[in-house]
């Protein structure tokens, strides 16, 4: 018996097969349609959804699919910000007409991701966790009680709009001061521009190019591990402000526990160092010093064991 | 079948019988022994309780707690911020001595009153709900999914330590720029001295007395309805603060519904419109704007009800 395992995001499309143990028995990958409209988007995922199904030979016990939000939920109307193409779009029914007769379900990306790193990860044996990804964007799944928290509408989990700064900058959900808004990549690597960050110690004629590339935040990290005092402080900002947000969460969650994935965790002791520093300042009270933070262990597999996990162990992680 | 609830603050101690639909049938109220040692604390404790279970004729079926952190929990070893004379006191231990042979279980009282609030009052119905007092300190409870959550050691719900001001003023929990440094009453009165706040309008000559005082909290409110300056920006700051925690909780939980009670809570529109205000400011994304604030509806009763409800709905809210 396998569950065949979605992970859709902006820039590539994956799919799965994950057996009952949670292992992932094989996947493939295509980049996901640049531009493309929401057919060209369904119908690269479909193509890639059946030639892997196929592959499971009748074992195939149902859906599992992790994507960026917003979405209707558990209904699976789905609208990513970052794939345009797709607006309201029934991917959850269109996946049923495909594979009848087996259950199809669905969750936000960050929080297949919690889910992943829970069961599998390095929140295995923790009851009370928070999955944290800072990237692109900082978003993170809730486990509480041993249970994933779905909250009133699927969203929680969203640790990237705990405020970390209530008159800091804009952030794209609307409100202002938001973790995301410091924390995600491309805001920290603007801010370091406007500090005089020089990438690649190199003067730069296009900053604006830059502040957009996806790219930045990497060579930001590589020029802080460089020792740029500049990108050194952009991690410092990131950091502090993930500890206060997390400082935040523990507090009121009452976590065991916290792990972190996505690129810019990669940048290890730079970010993690202000992180522990900025967390232990705040979170004082014994029961809220407790709480560890670790790096993720699954690496980009999280996404599809997430996923999977919706159908295989709905005991824990699927109320919808 | 009636369950014995016994609430317990550093000014009074309530004991009661609730009745299997949490109707509380009768209540006594004493003082709290002012400076007592553990032995009178606990002998006016046990003198009310066995004073109102004689009542109940054998027809107990539990005792259920609400007391103030921390406390090691679920066994009920406490020790009260405001009852210095309980340090690691057995509560439960000795309250299960004194009913043998039936649960005796333990909450935080802002915990019992936010399950009260869920149960019977505001709260009835929402699946997702944080309830949340603001008074001397500032405190919640956490219900999602329609159960309360505990977190890892009891102590979910601290809503008064989401961090409100990175650089705010320090906190009785060791940390700085929490809810509860900004919001709780004595600290909102001590914040209005400071400006020029004149008590009653009259010039005080003992700034450090009223500062000190529980009324002084009451008093701002006062000023602040018949149109104090200094007063109504005391009430702004307020309301402004916990409009921003309840951002960040309503991102995290993805929550229904905050329920608020406690004496600042009194307020009426002087808090609650500079909250709503800075909560819409900030909870912008679709889930979040559906978060609804409403005052409390049960008053000084919730903590024995909810601490009943341990007990009579342990189905929803004892997991311990």
């Amino acid at each position: 018996m396998v569950v065949l395992a979605v992970d859709i995001g902006g820039t590539k499309l994956a799919v799965g097969l994950v057996d009952t143990d949670g292992e992932l028995v094989l996947s493939e990958r295509v980049p996901t349609p640049p531009g493309g409209d929401a057919d060209d988007l369904w119908k690269a995922l479909a193509g890639l959804a059946e030639s892997v199904a196929e592959r499971a030979a009748g074992e195939l016990i149902g859906v599992g699919i992790g994507v960026g939000g917003p979405m209707a939920w558990p209904e699976g109307v789905v609208s990513p910000l970052n794939m345009p193409g797709w607006r309201d779009f029934p991917l959850v029914a269109r996946l049923s007409e495909r594979f009848p007769g087996i259950p199809v379900r669905i969750h936000n990306d960050a929080v297949a991701f919690a889910v992943a790193e829970h069961w599998r990860g390095a929140g295995h044996g923790s009851d009370n966790m928070l999955g944290m990804v800072v990237s692109t964007g900082v978003g993170g799944g809730l486990i509480l009680g041993g249970h994933l928290i779905d909250g009133g509408t699927g969203n929680a989990g969203h640790i990237g709009h705990i405020i970390v700064e209530p008159d800091g900058p804009a952030c794209g959900c609307g409100g202002r001061g938001c973790l995301e808004a410091v924390a995600r990549g491309p805001a920290l690597a603007s801010w370091a521009l406007a500090q005089g960050w020089q990438p690649g110690g190199r003067p730069s004629l296009e900053p604006l190019y830059l502040e957009a590339a996806a790219a930045s935040a990497r060579q930001l990290a590589f020029d802080a591990a460089a020792g740029d005092p500049i990108a050194l402080a952009a991690m410092r900002r990131a950091g502090r402000a993930i500890g206060l947000a997390l400082a935040s969460a523990t507090h009121l969650c009452d976590l065991d526990l916290v792990t972190i994935g996505g690129g810019l965790s990669q940048a290890g002791k730079l970010i993690f160092d202000p992180l522990e520093e900025s967390l232990r300042a705040h979170a004082r009270m014994d029961f809220a010093q407790r709480v560890r933070v670790l790096p993720a262990a699954l690496g980009q597999d999280a996404g599809l064991i997430g996923a999977a996990a919706l159908i295989l162990r709905s005991d824990r992680y699927w109320a919808g």
